[in-house]
């Protein structure tokens, strides 16, 4: 994230302590702001502000960065919680916080890292954000849901509109539907309904582009586990189009590593799943699929754009948005 | 809790789903709430508004009410998660929501509850409101934090004066200082700044005749297993002041079965040391410290309360703050 924004979400975070334990727990509170994240929603929301006429230097600017230091702290407390729930090694290229503190500590760090999210968006003083944060943690838990209980129920009897529902609603309200609108809100303008069509296609697309790089992207540049997706367990447009086609035997031994615990999977056997999804067409399937969706969304945003007061602005916020859902990283 | 409170609560939360699996969702973020919990820091607050002149029937009752409901939301959510990092057993009689569910499920309920939470305040519309409970959330994450931390640390090497600071944190302000503040500001009148010194002293007293209940208390009465704090190997005021005095033998018992994790604790063992408490004069001790706790904390209220608007609400709530601080479930 760029330093000013990082520099404003760390001034709402306790830093020293009298006693050495607290002063450890401050340290923790900050530790995932400041491992390098890209900053992905705040630069989105920064864009949509600027296109809705809100002018660097300007109150309305202030206000939409204290804004995108909210989704930024969001961002984070969501991370460490999401961590632990997946029992995810790494992030952005470090043990994750559980990992290196234990579960309990992580879990109230998150809760406490929620709570200075809040703080953010009351410095931003703008009328209906309270609400775009209630939505956009509320869309998130329940895609959240899905995604843990199918885990957790070993369940796979699932189809793409299942996955895309729960895509719609995991990722694709806190990294594009809600930015969006956040930008308009702190521009003082209402956000226009079809950010929301738009928000989902695009957001579908960029986290299926997410589960295409988890498969096949560069290790130095994707922050996570290259092929950490298929040892969580986790369903993706690729597994379940691969699963619908696969070879009985290969589905066999798909299903069998995936009923196991992650601890618990051969390591040789996932490798050999993860040969055989990199060999099939499913891949690509996937990736016409989210570029289908990125043209549709961007279509949808740009008609939603049209009347928006900088219109150089919005040409940058759709050029933006068209990086992200095609990312190579 | 009050059954209209209750009502309020869970009219904040959503009820039905097409999908099954958000509507088993659903069903867990209304599962605690609905296990009857006492509602003592609801009842506080409200005890505290009429207090300060909050007539039941006007805007400012109404206001009090959200208020209340926010505090219930509180209790709900952080319960959730403090029985997944104590990894509790029970929770009101019934099984802990991880234990029904598992630790990411419950993980993530526990944080859409927290965000509901949000909405009662908001829906309050109490100027100030916000900062008090994020005040509560930080105080009680950094209390919670030195309880997880000394746990995983195996730290026994604690004074009174560490155990105090821990409870002063963890369970005063959400307890009774914020309770207390929130009651003076749903009616429209600045908290008097000595409530945090009588809640603090009388949150101590309530945590400490907690710990002696948990110890000693009717198991039909109190909603959680007698002997659990020993289980979950607690700091309290009665076993810090145990181990400066008991025989190295019993001392060097109790240290060994402290270094080993809950599960693998040995049953006779904990029950000899439970045996070992209840014999020696340290809960009288702590009995005796919390009933000093208690009477300071009260006079402080008493002081603080001298001038609130009806002076009858404040005399039933110094009634009902003896109540709590002397409790026998």
């Amino acid at each position: 994230m760029r330093p000013d924004l990082l520099t404003r979400v760390l001034s709402l975070l306790p830093e020293r302590s009298d006693r050495p334990e607290l002063q450890a727990f401050f340290a923790m509170l900050r530790d995932y702001p400041q491992r390098g994240g890209k900053g992905i929603r705040s630069e989105l929301l920064l864009a949509s502000a600027r296109a809705h006429g809100a002018l660097p230097g300007t109150p309305a600017w202030e206000r939409a960065l204290w804004l995108a230091a909210g989704l930024e702290l969001f961002q984070n407390w969501v991370l460490i919680h999401d961590d632990i729930e997946d029992d995810s090694e790494e992030r952005r290229g470090r043990p994750a916080l559980h990992r290196l503190h234990g579960v309990p500590v992580a879990i109230n760090v998150g809760d406490a890292l929620h709570a200075y999210m809040w703080a953010a968006v009351w410095h931003a003083q703008v009328p209906g954000a309270l609400e775009e944060f209630l939505t956009m943690i509320h869309r998130t838990a329940e895609g959240q849901h899905l995604d843990l209980t199918w885990v957790q129920q070993r369940e796979w009897d699932l189809g793409e509109a299942d996955y895309l529902e729960m895509v719609r609603l995991k990722t694709a309200f806190y990294t594009v539907v809600v930015p969006l609108r956040l930008g308009a809100r702190a521009a003082g303008i209402t956000p226009d309904e079809r950010f929301t069509a738009a928000g989902q296609a695009l957001g579908a697309a960029f986290q299926i582009r997410d589960d295409v790089l988890n498969l096949n992207g560069d290790p130095r540049k994707y922050g996570k586990e290259i092929g950490g997706d298929l040892l969580e367990g986790k369903r993706t447009l690729i597994v379940l189009h691969w699963l619908a086609r696969a070879p009985e035997k290969q589905k066999r031994v798909f299903l069998e590593q995936m009923h196991r615990e992650r601890a618990d999977k051969a390591t040789a056997k996932v490798a050999e799943i993860h040969r055989w999804l990199l060999d099939s067409g499913s891949i690509q399937y996937a990736q016409d699929y989210a570029n289908a969706q990125a043209t549709a969304g961007l279509a949808l945003l740009a008609e939603a754009l049209a009347d928006a007061p900088d219109q150089n602005a919005a040409r940058e916020l759709l050029g933006q948005m068209r990086e992200l859902a095609t990312r190579e990283a």
